[in-house]
């Protein structure tokens, strides 16, 4: 259920309603949007007849949301989400991309990567400094060392890091060095995390899992955002099918324009495992915006051969610069401003 | 394996080469490009060498298909193919968008939604007169009446029509009607059509079947080819996986460029069967081309509520004009010169 | 809508039952059973009210259908059908194995296989003399000549043949060789083959589609059922999923008992498509009668590694024998009678 | 690569091999059969060659395995595994069924259901204190409360628990109340978990993941025995495909007989989960037995139309008591002793 206040009156003011909620058996959760302000109730809400809250005058209208995802609904904020991620722009108008290497190998490795991705207009930088491997004997990432690597990347560039987290521990660890936490497809229901993520102060970017659905998905991030946090990022990577002949998933493409019409969350397309193949990431990019994402993440690596995990999606940093010129192109027919710098101060 | 012959040399100066490869117990399949002329050799090629082919001057070079599918190979004519079907241009730097019905209903549903596609900018014309239903109880289509329907609105407009054949019955009612022909995804391993398309001369847009892998696929295509009939062009229009929740089907747009790795053939995209609900429709449409397609197959219905089949996914012809704007715009970034008219002549 | 009619009338009886559903534009459809006759309402039934028929006396009850197949709906036939196909018996209480190459090869070897899988027990003979092969250049079966061959199997063994006919061409072919039409996966929604399927006189079994939902497969068989010809056997013969390292399909079981809820045809399990490997055969096999399976379908060849298709899947003469002796131990348990010889005459 | 001792020697008698295997950069791992003694060599073999072990007499063979699973290979233990959990028997030969509700609701309903099961012969029970649920405001399980009504339960019924932990906070908490720890579908790859569980001393039931291949539910397997924990049970669970409209998974069988050629661990056939359905359940349970699993874990509820998660799916007691009597027949012809009592001490 969705109640939508009045314009210009304060959560103070609304004292009453939330109160209401409390009496009825559910939680009141309030969110905060530039042109309105709505309260999602959250709980046993099966009980609660829209007639219970017509006395108030502070309400505009009621809504009953019959998704089971409310907080993540296009409903609670009809225009969109807008974050300003350490001057990365996300949501309506903006388009970003969030490029680098699989792994973090070494600090040489990655400030090159770096340096080179910034440079040909990626805003972010992602890397891994703990990998879910499926065999116990592979490489499993650098760890901490990885991270500091990565801080010293983020501190000679000036760009923001996303790396994922696996398990509380790694959560911890990287709350210091990373500025957007990834949450890979294989955590995606790992519910005990996803009430961890809840509790912090960070963006999340939630990867799809390999064969959830759409519902699945939102209601994954619904936990994060049931728990206090609302900057979620949900990311496509790829589903799994019948035929990995030629690509490792199939990037599905139309869960983008879905999205739109269910989530004001900001949508981002990963083209290097969403395809796993290096020849299909540049068409799958413009693809990407095209369908209607609000930025990229790509894997970049300037000697594939070497890499340690992932060396045939990667792009090379010469590729990578001719993609994000037609990018910035499509963009101006997408209606996107394509950010090819961190911003000076907080936008919006 | 694949025979490339010197520039310049005809057939009939190749006839030692061809005897030699009957000799062997194959076939010798001629291709002509426009820079060169390649012989497929096709049967039972495990026991040919290479080394049997090194004494002809003629020859240039020849490789070893490891792939099952010879004549469909991109290596068959490296440049992709290029067809002008009635003025309609298919091939690498062309791009047209095919646009109409579901189905045939009546003249007047017929004629209105005709001009209304050609006005915004279409150049074929899509409307089925046979129609594979899952029910027998469903509406089967207009049959013979449905391609007189047709062939009036092409006559009208000056459009070529598009067409769907289920059965060799169907096939030859429809060789005087329409100019190509659509095989749609439940047909794309019915070997006995498959067969008959093969010894046709008219053009065959061959749907991928709904579970079908890449190479299967093209074998499909390769037995149309090896029956003789060279304009085969292949349509992605949706794979069936795990989420039907939003989505009628997950149109995999991997494959466009998949494809394009792999074969000569042009690739159209279906973004109306491939999402099932018109709100996805414009931005799988854009992701399409933007995955490199070269065509687009769209339904356009200007009453969809009354639609016999298919109506929630037919484009409005309001929709369509505004979406062929951004397709126009979009194929200069994409190098792609989109079609709004009909060729006067022949072209290349 | 499924009306019952009281027990002992005839058709000529409810003459005025029939000629109110023609009256209401729908079409009478009777299926004797023999404990019940049931009146099977098809066409436009929508607007037909259960009370244009409660003042008939000869009416006991009258359904309605929300299932889309109607003369495939165990409502038509509570009790199952029991097919007696020359001497072979289909339905509730037995149990058949049908056994034989995959493709006939040649006089001698199908002689041989026949001879042997009759004395391990089986009571029909399969065999392909047609077959569907994804590429053009690979064998395609030996056709007329390969009927002939079953014909002869027939002949000395005194078992029926079942054999594939893919087009309608092959099916007049085969009228006078075989005594069951199998319908493959490929062939399962082509709709002008069952319409044709309909028209004949023979027991068809129609396999599921690769990627065919149940719904999609009880449609199939309504259309041969809805033609004229009630004698359809479903057959499961694998569907594809995900994982293909260590099987070729998903042999997927949960059908059976989903089928015995929804149908009164017979249910067949086909372990070797199902699986594709040898030493998965014999495990499926028994699972497949302990999930409720009316009958199995089974790749037998004595010299596999020779075979012209499917050699991996197919059993050993030996290996077969064992495994019929352990089905007929099951049969015990699962109150199934294990037919391993022709019936001298009609039974029921 | 795995080496296989001679019979009779003792570890201390192999000292110089493992340091050998130390010297070449990887690390020995004994496994002690009871005819045999094996070393599986983990971590970088790519450079260790077959030859660098052929001086030493105590070994009988070296074999490189090819599969990237080698503790969890049937090559380290041809024989397969036994376990005696607590007086029950899981291996070759050996049959047991774990019985319970979906859900621990109170300490009433599952003394009560517990009772029912044990007296119908089952030797196990399981139920949930932790429920992984998609939405973050479903029921999530009674927690510690709820692992102390199942430690009564086993208290009273003499039987060993089952329950399942999602995180390692959940796992600790269980340590003192549960006898076997499962894990569900959703964390098969939550590496962080499955290292943690290495290094436990309790027998793990793993699920398999909702679209997890072979390989990779055998890696997650590797993950524990890598970490220490030999004692691993594989449970399938019913796989995503694209038809849920009768079933919730699809129940993929063939799995069994795979695994029984790849691995020496224990398969377990999870019928509830697979299907989704009650009416379906006692049909695959018989199916999964017949395919050649070791053991059944199924939901039993006395109040279906009350019970808190997957009521749909539960047996009643005397449906579970029917389909007991069933698999103790079916045993016999399996070569399955099913255990329906505790054994009073351990055997082998």
């Amino acid at each position: 259920m969705i109640i939508v206040i009045k314009k210009g009156l304060k959560p103070e003011n609304i004292q009453e309603v939330l109160l209401k909620i409390k009496d009825l058996g559910a939680s009141p959760h309030i969110v905060e949007g530039r042109e309105q302000m709505t309260v999602s109730v959250l709980g046993k809400t099966e009980k609660i007849s829209l007639k219970d809250f017509e006395v108030f005058p502070e309400i505009e209208s009621v809504m009953r949301v019959s998704k089971p995802f409310k907080l993540a609904s296009l409903a609670a904020k009809p225009n969109g989400s807008t974050f300003n991620i350490k001057g990365v722009m996300f949501g309506p108008g903006h388009f970003n991309i969030m490029a680098g290497p699989c792994s973090v190998e070494s600090e040489d490795q990655t400030l090159r990567i770096a340096h080179a991705v910034k440079k040909a207009g990626a805003t972010i930088i992602r890397g891994g400094a703990f990998k879910p491997r499926s065999s116990p004997y592979s490489f499993q990432g650098m760890g901490l060392e990885g991270l500091k690597i990565l801080q010293k990347a983020s501190r000679e560039t000036g760009l923001p890091i996303i790396s994922e987290a696996m398990d509380l521990e790694g959560l911890r660890m990287m709350m210091d060095y990373v500025d957007i936490i990834q949450i890979g497809a294989r955590n995606m229901q790992n519910f005990a995390l996803l009430k961890e993520l809840g509790k912090i102060d960070k963006p999340i970017l939630l990867k799809r899992g390999m064969s959830a659905t759409v519902e699945e998905w939102l209601m994954s991030a619904e936990y994060i955002l049931a728990g206090g946090n609302d900057k979620v990022i949900l990311c496509e990577r790829g589903i799994r099918t019948f035929d990995t002949q030629f690509s490792r998933n199939t990037l599905d493409l139309n869960v983008v324009p879905i999205l739109k019409g269910l989530t004001h969350l900001p949508v981002v397309v990963d083209p290097s495992h969403g395809t796993g193949f290096r020849h299909l990431v540049a068409p799958m990019s413009l693809a990407g915006m095209a369908s209607g994402a609000d930025s990229l993440i790509i894997e970049v690596h300037d000697k594939p051969e070497e890499a340690l995990s992932d060396g045939p999606q990667a792009l090379l940093p010469s590729d990578f610069e001719a993609l994000m010129k037609k990018l910035v192109q499509m963009g101006e027919i997408m209606g996107r401003k394509v950010q090819t710098e961190i911003l000076d101060k907080k936008a919006s």
